[in-house]
């Protein structure tokens, strides 16, 4: 059903908060795309702050190479369980590796996050796909430096980190790399921005 | 270690965001209990949104309560798996209902919310502990109603469910009852709040 709802009752409270969302912000992406409508729409709705409508910026490729990595089966790797446990109905392989057995022991001795750790081990397992970085800015500098040193098969990055030390300067990277990419501009993002996305992108045939 | 950092990296970079999250929301929460203050110190940090400062509101007995209940090892209930995941290091059960054999066919039987119904779930199994609603409004009202009712043994809530419909609503409702509670006013919350706050009240003892 509609936006995760599985119940009448959930599928009403959805529809109509789609709606004011939709009357809220409309004015604000009406030169987007149907499709980076509907995605910044469902972001808004996760998080009754009309300011992602500003704030969310995407590449001009990041709906087709996405759709079309989702469409393929293609993985798709989360910085943190919370972003992994949000996505909905995923036919393919959702991965976090943030508890791989490694994952410590390589942070320490790279002196390096835990979440950034994660990233290499998930290149190590030869992941191929949608990159979807829910808190992390040290992970989203990682996989940037793993895609230019061409060690990543990444097709497209949601990067929306969030918090006050690195997170606007990771995404600002992310902006300028070749990556087809949505972020959220500044501090703001999160664990209910990143599912939003997905969720919104793997939903997106049936909205339309 | 520090706000859920497991390697140097992520310490120095927890206690970096922390200074700056004080120095950004110091002056609008000097009145509060050093506990109240981490607490909402916690929630800027995790969603990098000072409104929250402005927008927390605690009942003077939430904090108290709240421990009271982690110390017993009293269970913790939450609205969906994704705030679930989230909890840290508890050493007693989180428990979500949401999946659980039943919800889906008494909230058909009852046109409720899958939500709504994971609550009544949780009253027949025996929960008693500290409610933790972090998205679905119609799940809070339905503990407002199971308490009222004497149905259920809740001793705190946080109640920091989002959207533009019903939950202003439940929270203020939820402000008005006899129960402890923490509420973010308005339609702002979500996951990352109500995990910030769970795991601020886990920690409270090692931070002062």
């Amino acid at each position: 059903m509609f936006m995760g709802a599985s119940t009448k009752k959930g599928y009403d409270i959805a529809s109509k908060s789609r709606k004011i969302v939709r009357s809220l912000i409309e004015n604000k992406i009406r030169h987007l795309s149907p499709q980076e409508r509907s995605i910044i729409e469902r972001i808004v709705h996760s998080t009754a702050d009309t300011e992602y409508a500003d704030i969310t910026k995407m590449s001009g490729d990041f709906v087709s190479e996405s759709i079309d990595s989702i469409v393929k089966g293609k993985d798709i790797l989360t910085d943190i369980n919370m972003v992994k446990v949000g996505i909905n109905k995923y036919f393919g392989d959702i991965k976090c590796y943030i508890n791989h057995e490694n994952t410590v022991e390589l942070a320490q001795k790279e002196n390096i996050t835990r979440t950034a750790a994660a990233m290499k081990i998930a290149m190590f397992e030869g992941f191929e796909g949608i990159v979807v970085i829910g808190n992390s800015p040290t992970a989203l500098f990682e996989v940037l430096n793993l895609v230019e040193d061409h060690e990543m098969k990444v097709q497209s990055v949601v990067g929306v980190p969030v918090g006050f030390v690195g997170a606007a300067e990771s995404k600002k990277a992310l902006q300028k790399s070749k990556i087809p990419h949505l972020v959220t501009e500044g501090p703001k993002g999160g664990t209910p921005v990143a599912v939003a996305v997905v969720n919104s992108l793997i939903n997106l045939k049936k909205e339309f």
